[in-house]
């Protein structure tokens, strides 16, 4: 695989508070910070990172439609989706590229209703915990799913 | 009832990704096929398709809003908002006119959260898993009960 | 399909009692004249209708059996049983022919042990809340899926 | 109410081996012994006491439909079918008449899944715990119910 | 048994309003009426009726302790403590006597939360849906038990 | 509605020490100064106040019973009960006026099983989180409840 | 126990169908073929074999009611009736000769709602997943039961 | 507090169709005459109110970002997304000024699935049942909360 | 500590009647035994003991609402409450001193319903199985407590 | 098949116990007259048994492992572990050869926490009941399976 | 009982970290200290105290069957083994000599699968809450039992 | 920190077998690549990795009690212990240093019991479905937490 590949990062609802509020929890980085992190790591890779944020449901769903054959993964931080959004996971079954769910916190160390994920079945695999790190770990594992193809 | 009745016919996120996908499971008509079936099968009954698709719940939720005086009766294959959209729920409880929900396969012999439809109880009747036949058939049945009115 | 399909359609306990009590709910036709309806719509088909009713699950169960190699396709109202009885369910997997199950009410505007059929897992589709239409409906489904084999 | 009224009783699977085993639980009463206890208590009523057994659910649906306007009331001892037949929930449904249930024993005092009844909903009460004395004790409701009307 | 026997007869929280308010729902006897029933049906058993009722739940433990050993049996309608009250089970418990449930209205035709009954397992058997007359029919089936000890 | 109508405020156990304790989370106002600012507040409507509290679930069902005709309204706190008194909820729905719940703390970010209420079914409305506010508040909707009839 | 014992075989719903469709899950082998099985295994414990089948519940129950003095031992394989016949479970329990249940298949290993049986608290021991072979096992274990009374 | 402050009023789905549908049950204002009613009561405060709705879940979402530090206070009717917005839930997180909830109706005297609120957890506190008197409740509620600051 | 403490040790329902019923299950000693034996071991500790039983909830929660500032200690037996009492829940949260938890028998080897205790989560420490001796224990326990404040 | 073939029979903890303690429930023979059987019984198949027991669940999935190319086949008792590992489970699963689960005691007539096996999905069949015929039931099994491979 | 009693006290895992990490938690005492005040708390009973601890289920299965002959009684403090192992608790069932739970901290006030004991059905008692006076409190009660035999 | 860390990677039961079976699903690497794997990735941060294997849930107990202060990270895939063993969440809780947890395969995609882990609550973050990359991206991370400290 030479070329450039497309990776599409998707971001659910709130995620464009990030750094705003609570630094102490998410951290102090803005979601911009971590869009020019992405791309900062991407660059090693050949990536072209396409990065989105969203708190419509139906406009992630519509993007994931858009970009389902003109990019080789997608990273998908759904955010408050996660839990409640079947057209997500309708959306992601779709696509032929691998999917990657991240997510800053540890969920699973949170409410209880955070713990089940309706983008989980549809992901290759699954980061959380990390921080802004996630996202550089999922290019790291994308990477490796395309070069394993 | 010798008028012109209008059936509204909505269809809910991804939808409109029908047949460019896994077509040996949902048939390889396109939503525009669909919709040219409807409107090929209601000329009989002098009834005028307003055909919809949306990925966004809350246009959807317009959409019934601003139609329940316009029409006489809707077709909803509310896809993956079915089994999450309580605000689908509320706006078809405005209705007066029938609703009959329709799904293209059998949603019971699917994953287990797809079993529970918000949309079944304020619905005259629910018909699934005949592929786009479902929304003929709907049609067919919607005249039945807008004639015995 | 040049020939004459033979279509069994079965009706659970207490379906005989159609039209004689709360018509206002059920609808004044009795059994007799939903199988008499079904006779008039299948003509156009050249579908030879044999249309019975028990009591009896068994009664049920053994129809099926002796029906399987004789008949094209099937449509049940299974009715009470729909929700208790595993051995209906075992009954329709031997199959091979289409099975279409068919409900007079919208069983779930009903009891909540009405929402789920053991019928439906086997079903090819499922139409329920359209009275005695659904029969007819079910036919037309049936010469659908028929003639696309 | 001058003339006789025709009451059925009706007995559910294994009441007819009463008294033939377990009679330290049960009672040393044969079902016939109950039958003849029955009619006795019902002289004094002008009662006509109609007494059955079976052990097929569906033949109990068959004569609950069959005597639903012939018989003033019913009691039934549904014994098994009483947590598993939706069948005869539905055809009790049909019934104009009072529907007294009566249990041998207090299945309250028993597994689980005998505390749940189908026939309780449409039943106009119950008596369990009483042994062949629940019948007699039934038919004392019944006149009592017959006479307010 | 060829002396008087006492019987207490206890009802629990609210039922000293009956008859006053939804007379179409519980009848219009007051429970001062019921009293009297039992009084007059208890003559020809050589019964001594006690009858009392409390809105406390503990008051009903202490009577029930209190006349454990001076009745020769107790009927009870516990009301709402039924569904909530362990410390009436624990109490019954101690009795050495048979003790009946009555309940003036089907409870298992009612909300959810009444179908569970506390008392139940500690009686010999149950009486609902019959109004006063489950009272009378109570002690009927007490004379019967009492005599066939 | 030109008479003075006579509220009766109803507090259940505990609620005799608010003050005295923990006043971060309950605040420093005792139940005397609640009741004070009732009284005070409720002049401009020419509302009576009857505000009392009691440990013991029972004598709570009585005051209910007993003031049910001679109050036009019923502000309750019933505090523990709220989750365990079916009696409460009883006694309640003997009344033809209006009831509000109140509860000083916010019910729903507490522990689950103060989550659910017995008395809500049949208040008019439910006020929580708002401290001895809550109870000036209801007297504000009681009064918009009782003019508007 | 020198004298001919006589085993009742017992077959649930569906199970006339063996042999006849999906031989490479069910084995090819008919009823009629285990039956023979049963026999010929038979002969070596001097068992009289007694191998009926029934679609139908109360049948089941009739014939386990009039064999319960007539027979030393009985195999019984309820299919579907398994997970749904408390009626059986009640027949069964009348018994004073072991009973041993049989499945042809591992029902552990389908569906979640095969995984629980009416008949197991009853039976002496359960043998399933072992095809026909299940059968003669179980009158190996039947023989070895009976001859250590 | 001399100052101005502003208050952010927020309507979920449906709310825009108040007073065209069932005034009988939800009252003949409209979504605009409870605005009205919401300015006029706001005076007194010298509150400044911002009164919004929207079918859309994700703009509700940006919303409440975008007022965050620009309102003073959040009264929030966020009607069927109550029941399944998380992504409402964590906006409303973000923010540092009080959110008091509010519901028409009494949401605990109608389906299960509407006794469950995302928003409760974060709100200071809940008003349902009121009507268009729970939004000045409200104001009076805030009122009092920004003063006791 | 060198000051008499004193420790309320409190008894919930149908405890006055221990040693009367079933003592080979909780033993012959009446709860005067226990409060005399409490007395005597109490005093090597130099404990006074108020030693008290109530079989209403409200009485109990009472005198802890009044001992709460008088008493160094509470020993709590709550009887048939410990499973259904919020109020004494609540009223022991008020307490700043140490509260332990004593249960007669074991009462997670009886009926599933007393595996739950509302009390356990306020209590220093449970101690279960080991009849009036739990007691005395609970005395020893609570000193050591008290010593290493 | 005309080699010895090793059959590997585990047996888990507290097995070891067996004949020790309760004869009159697990019978008389000790794990090593088990053993013996097993021996005996293994001959006329020209098996060659390799019998084990462990109270150490990693040690069980060691010799799983171990002995999964060296076997042909695996007969398991894992008493307690039955129920609670997850790693036997997936040794098991790296096997090619048939397991067949035995159980001396029903396990379906005990407590409702031993009615689930984390065995029986992986297991060709299930015995249990019959004692120490289960093994040799087993092995008799294990023939027939391997002779028709 | 004259004669030294052997005590095993056996100590599930991560027991042997106790004092090493929150101290302020679980205390600052070691096991070792723990084992120090049980020897010495056992001289006045004449008790020989045999005290252990493991991190291997399979390894404290292996101890209580070795000195199920040898001791006159047990304490276990099952630590996390108390909510996963059914071997322990069938291990414990083969003893005659009564068995003691202890827990240092209070499990009911932890996370919710720590309020389910495998061990509570078969211990005489069970003492938690208490830190190391717990296992005293278990030697006392354990001296009262044995000398009450 | 300039200074060599050690790392301790733990792997649970089975983990042992990785590449000798089923290569198509968990790939064809052996534990002993995956080892060299990490220990070749380890070198860039100048990680000494320290990893271990063991089939017995109390040997990775101890392994994880002795390395407590032995090393400055741990990176676990418990595997079949993920979901059943409260005592490794003890251990880990222990800890001082971050803990991440991998799984090769996407637990979430697999059987209802492996979506629930009991190492997740303890764990940093979470890394599963990317084979043995998951432990190159788990040291990735490890190393950008230990830099951020």
């Amino acid at each position: 695989m030479a070329e450039i590949a497309k990776i599409l990062v998707l971001n659910g609802p709130n995620l464009n508070m990030l750094g705003v509020r609570q630094p102490e929890i998410y951290g102090s980085d803005t979601l911009a910070d971590i869009e020019q992190r992405c791309h900062a790591h991407a660059k090693k890779y050949e990536f072209d990172i396409d990065f989105r944020q969203s708190n419509i449901e139906g406009e992630l769903v519509t993007w994931i439609q858009e970009e389902r054959t003109r990019c080789q993964g997608v990273i998908i931080n759904a955010a408050a989706f996660t839990h409640t959004s079947v057209a997500i996971l309708d959306a992601l079954s779709l696509l032929d590229v691998p999917v990657i769910e991240v997510h800053l916190s540890n969920i699973f160390a949170r409410e209880e209703f955070r713990h089940h994920s309706y983008v989980s079945p549809v992901a290759a695999g699954v980061i959380c915990g990390f921080g802004w790190r996630g996202y550089t770990l999922a290019l790291d594992a994308l990477k490796d799913i395309l070069d394993s193809d």
